[in-house]
């Protein structure tokens, strides 16, 4: 089942034959993306950590490293253990782990990757941690996760933020290398003098945690965060020396609107589409596709009809298994067979419903990557 | 990966120490629900053919078959390929085949199942299929699908319908079975009289069908229907003759809606939960699980919280990996560690997020059943 579409690839015009839902992703555009961060970040003088939870597959990531990332971020351990058993090297947890299972397949990744760091946001954690990292025979990295107010992850950013820090960097076993802090909240404000003031107050916060650690003579080698909304706001304020951006690479209708919303041109382009095929089209200005709620995340709205639609046409969920397109019953009509491509409404979650991505180039497809940690959310 | 959890199965108290999030059934309540079911078809002498895109998984389809099923629905030839490949044998594809490559792929499969039948809405899909049998070798079963008014697939139930059949019927490729027609807009309406005056408004199209169809000879062997939300409101109507439920192994918080807000119970019990933990919860009345977008199909809203949570909890979306629980914070405070469960929003599009099922016995983990057709959605 997975040689889905396999036998496509080089085919001139192989891309409009695909077996579809198919997720496609635009090589010239995605490369374009990466090298344009890559740029921005070199210029900046701010490292890269992209975050893997968006495309969740190692060809993708060696990409990003290849230009010069320091390796990635993973939201799951069974993310990073399927992105690690994949060849990636330099993982970043960027989530807690507390249970004694995941505590223990925590530490058997650790036993095999070149670098692992854990993000840590509880005290009684860091203590499991360091017993666990002691029993294993090889320190482990850990940055202190700060809340950025929202309070998803994260340990508030003063005298609890501290006293982890010096527990941490005290434990023989544990290699205390810096701070984390996801200002989630900024990343999707749409103006942007708003989405700057949102993440230039949380890392001012950051700022002071650092300067009151450095003043203790703890000085964190790593401060990482930061997001697609806010990549070239976090620079400026010189707090940050790492960027967790993920989205960037495909960019999806959400991100596009943070730009688009305030008249601006978004920073990156869109490569990542879904495409589809019409089944069914019984009534007029009614076209009935093989995409539904199986086959996009349904969290940030509809998708947007990119190509193969008529003028005029608009796409709604027509249950699990179909979208529906609707359109001025004047214009062109549809009919079986037809395909069709959409922006995605939020790329991550709905990257994490394919096994694969198809990657094109033109009407190339020029070939089929496994999205290794589909699926891996324990 | 796959292995994950594997070690807890049989072990006392195994339940309680899954790594999450994981998708879990209740198989005492399933296996009521699956009994309840069959016991119903037989007193009203309605066969059953459930839908296997609710559960993708072919023990589950073995189970349904085991007590009368006379096979399974399935919603994509990639899950029919995927249930065919592990075992079960007799298949209706309930949407169109309309490819070139689809037609191919469907060809292989009616060469190796010992039965498939697939829904016809077009008559030039009819012509194309039937050239495609005839060259096969192998006669290919179909049924004409009816609009049922929602006009998602289904040809008009009118003289349409009857030149459809006729044509397949004539077909020296074809064997023509029947008749198929889904009232999706019915399922979910939450009065009784409604949703009954709904269903059976459209049966009353689909016999007048049928009765024309028996006055130029064509008998239907098949009538294939029904759902859920009317399985007990569709055999008093004597026109299908047999249902293809899905939802009822589960129940999930939209189809437990469909009673309760109109102050009856459920017709059948909720078997089916995702299990988190709580991974953070630095601050007074909210705890963070590991369990978000990538674990929840959101379409029908957030998740009923059903154990392990404090008096008064809620559950709200934390962005792609995460869930919020808010509670009173006079209430047992979580910790991290902690580990609640929900019933899901909608089942189907929330079981293909995941590879495996935890088939659960009280506290008992008994088994891991692979979705095989998780994610065959083209």
């Amino acid at each position: 089942m997975s040689a889905l579409n396999a036998n496509l690839i080089g085919v001139p015009g192989g891309r409009a034959k695909l077996q579809t839902p198919a997720l496609v992703v635009d090589l010239d555009v995605m490369e374009r993306n990466i090298a344009a961060m890559s740029a921005h970040a070199k210029a900046q003088g701010i490292s890269l950590r992209p975050h893997a939870k968006t495309h969740k597959c190692a060809e993708i990531a060696r990409r990003q490293i290849a230009v010069g990332a320091l390796g990635v971020c993973c939201a799951k351990l069974g993310e990073a253990e399927a992105l690690a058993e994949a060849g990636i090297e330099s993982l970043l947890l960027t989530s807690p782990v507390v249970t004694e299972a995941g505590i223990a397949r925590l530490m058997a990744l650790n036993a095999k990757a070149r670098e692992l760091i854990v993000a840590v946001d509880n005290p009684d954690i860091a203590t499991r941690l360091a017993a666990a990292a002691e029993a294993s025979g090889r320190k482990l990295n850990v940055l202190a996760d700060l809340d950025p107010g929202m309070s998803r992850t994260g340990i508030a950013p003063d005298d609890r933020a501290i006293a982890l820090v010096e527990k941490m960097a005290k434990s023989p076993s544990l290699i205390w290398r810096g701070l984390q802090c996801y200002a989630g909240q900024a990343q999707h404000t749409e103006n942007r003098k708003d989405r700057s003031e949102q993440s230039l107050a949380v890392l001012k916060k950051v700022a002071d945690v650092r300067d009151a650690l450095a003043a203790k003579g703890l000085n964190a080698e790593i401060i990482s965060g930061g997001g697609t909304g806010t990549f070239d706001i976090d620079p400026d304020a010189h707090v940050l020396n790492e960027l967790q951006v993920g989205s960037y690479i495909f960019m999806d209708k959400q991100y596009n609107e943070v730009w688009e919303k305030d008249g601006e041109r978004p920073a990156f382009e869109t490569s990542l589409f879904v495409q589809m095929t019409v089944i069914s089209a019984n009534r007029e200005g009614l076209a009935t596709t093989d995409a539904g709620f199986k086959s996009f995340a349904t969290d940030a709205g509809t998708p947007a009809l990119a190509s193969g639609a008529p003028e005029g046409a608009s796409y709604f969920y027509f249950g699990d298994e179909q979208g529906g397109i609707v359109y001025p019953s004047t214009n062109a009509k549809l009919v079986p067979g037809d395909l069709l491509s959409a922006r995605v409404p939020h790329c991550d979650p709905t990257v994490n419903l394919y096994d694969v991505i198809h990657a094109v180039r033109g009407d190339v497809l020029e070939a089929i990557w496994p999205i290794e940690a589909r699926g891996k959310s324990a």
